[in-house]
């Protein structure tokens, strides 16, 4: 029993998903598929490349992940499948799968080219449909991924910065703000031992030259209601939150937004 | 395995789609469910009409669609069973299936009163619970269409316009704006080669006293970021959308806006 | 094949579902996942247990519903189970899950604390991932609930107000506003014989010192569109409704508003 994941910018509104769905069961009816989430923002790679990094670590080896978020689809971005340790990565070749198969370890990357396991008629903008979706099913069905297209070694790797520490203060940068208004940062909780940030204590914020107090604390109730607060989140990174609130409204930030913690 | 698919007006919010699913897995434990789509706009028979048969031919033949936009439910309007060459409809009778039903071919078509295969109660406001999805359920076990009510030729058939071509000059309605804000029109691939319209070329949009040029592409990357184009999109109607933005809000275009194209 | 569905209010944009879902699936593969809602207002416990409370009841027998609503996460609040007559229920002890539960018999409730059965990390911020989903996932291997916790009776019941009829006038209070704006109240079709209220017949509705007229009908087609209505609804219980429009908005009526039916 397979499993295959599907990401996209797609919205639920649509019947594009279900379209994706529909040719999946239509060529590999035992297959169950899961939704990552249909709600990236329009053409947002960053942000479809972060939930399905947060996502794919969690399901089961062998797991066939279809991600897309394509703005240059049918133009002459390439569609490839990654081969990781562990899971299958099918999309397009602008970045947004790396995040996520660099996790696990990335044994080979195939353009995909081979056109029988392609729909019969492929069109220009819909490839999710037309090429993501049967070659991900055919997958599932135990085709090798080395039937599928040709290795290639030079896939777009997106270069995300990373958190710079210096004497314990963070250079640290927005990678995602979730439904909740919870900012998750590029800190990954393995680097908090060498900043100045301490559980139980305070340490400051500051981004586009205003500066705020916050605690370092384990979960949002440490705090008063509306209250903020820093946190290792369920990613494992450091957010910053408000106790049932948003801390991105708060502090006026966005995706990409630069924050010093001191 | 049977394949049940689920469209309506639901929304995702309150539990209604998920009561259809309770039921359809009481009956019929081993049913695949696939939502088609639960954000068509309330009463919005055209937009439930365009979404379901933009899906339903992607699906594996012997799939049961279960379709419920239904203003008048509990009031006079039957419900029925649509038999096509492949496929299964099942919902009111307002001619929210008939789009989709008559992309197959029509077999025959049932007015649902077995009331064995419905819920023991049946509400006055949701037939989607307590007479489609069981009925659905209950053919996804094998129960033959014929034993689920007697065969009408009555049913409504939506008088949905066509487009018009005179001269290569070509009349045509709006029938869905996708999440995309990419507008469909009217005009099928097939009648492309009869317009002024050719691939590489532009061509002129005229909506309410307004003209603009546009080109007529393969794909959206075709023209600059921001530019506005025509295409075949993937549901095979000429589609006018802008790459990387709306067409329908640059346009002011809606569903049943008149576009002439020249 | 064991059904497991699934409650929040973690929106559908992030990954926290598909989250929850691959833990479920990595440990028991053969498990049907059905959302029931994940748009539940951030925090809204009694918004949650109604949606929750809504769907049960249309489930299979030995389905386990697991539920997250959740502001105390990594808090003192408890993780529980409860056993009913037909159900699991699994959530934090924040009476989520007792309406639901009620509607069956309540048979034993546990605090989980076996740690064999959560993810191997537990995060103080995503009990939906490390308890609930994987505590859920072993029952459905078949692993019984008193393996899980120890049973505890003082498990949080919340204080639900129930509508009071005097001399056939009804205070009542809303318990429900759907998406389509109809107002659910606690008022149960049951007492409705108690009540003033008569199929076809008119009565008063008095909400913040405006008083409405408005007709007890059986389906929303049963008034002219626009207008106002009385109706037992899906749910079961007494709902204001307008046929086509939204009886919150006309009403100003929230979640919790007081109504005198007259």
């Amino acid at each position: 029993m397979p499993t295959i994941t599907l990401l996209s910018d797609f919205g639920l509104r649509d019947s594009y998903v279900a379209q994706m769905k529909a040719v999946i069961l239509s060529i590999c009816r035992k297959a169950t598929i899961v939704d990552i989430s249909h709600q990236v923002e329009r053409h947002n790679l960053r942000m479809g490349a972060f939930i399905l990094a947060s996502a794919a670590p969690y399901f089961p080896d062998r797991t066939i992940h279809v991600a897309v978020v394509d703005p240059s689809v049918g133009g002459k971005r390439r569609p490839i499948l990654i081969e990781t340790s562990r899971s299958i990565y099918v999309g397009p070749d602008n970045g947004l799968l790396l995040l996520a198969a660099k996790s696990d370890e990335i044994r080979k990357v195939y353009h995909i080219v081979e056109r029988r396991f392609m729909a019969e008629q492929i069109s220009a903008t819909f490839h999710g449909r037309d090429i993501f979706a049967p070659v991900a099913a055919h997958i599932a069905n135990g085709v090798e991924p080395s039937k599928i297209g040709r290795v290639v070694t030079d896939f777009v790797v997106p270069g995300y910065s990373e958190a710079r520490i210096e004497r314990g203060a963070v250079d640290c940068e927005v990678v995602h703000v979730d439904g909740f208004g919870n900012v998750v940062t590029n800190l990954h909780s393995r680097d908090l031992g060498k900043t100045v940030m301490r559980y139980g204590s305070g340490f400051k914020l500051k981004h586009k030259g205003k500066t705020v107090k916050l605690k370092l604390c384990r979960t949002y109730s440490d705090v008063q209601v509306g209250a903020l607060l820093g946190l290792i989140g369920s990613h494992g990174f450091l957010e910053i939150a408000i106790n049932q609130g948003s801390a991105a409204k708060r502090l006026a930030v966005t995706q990409g937004s630069k924050l010093k913690l001191f």
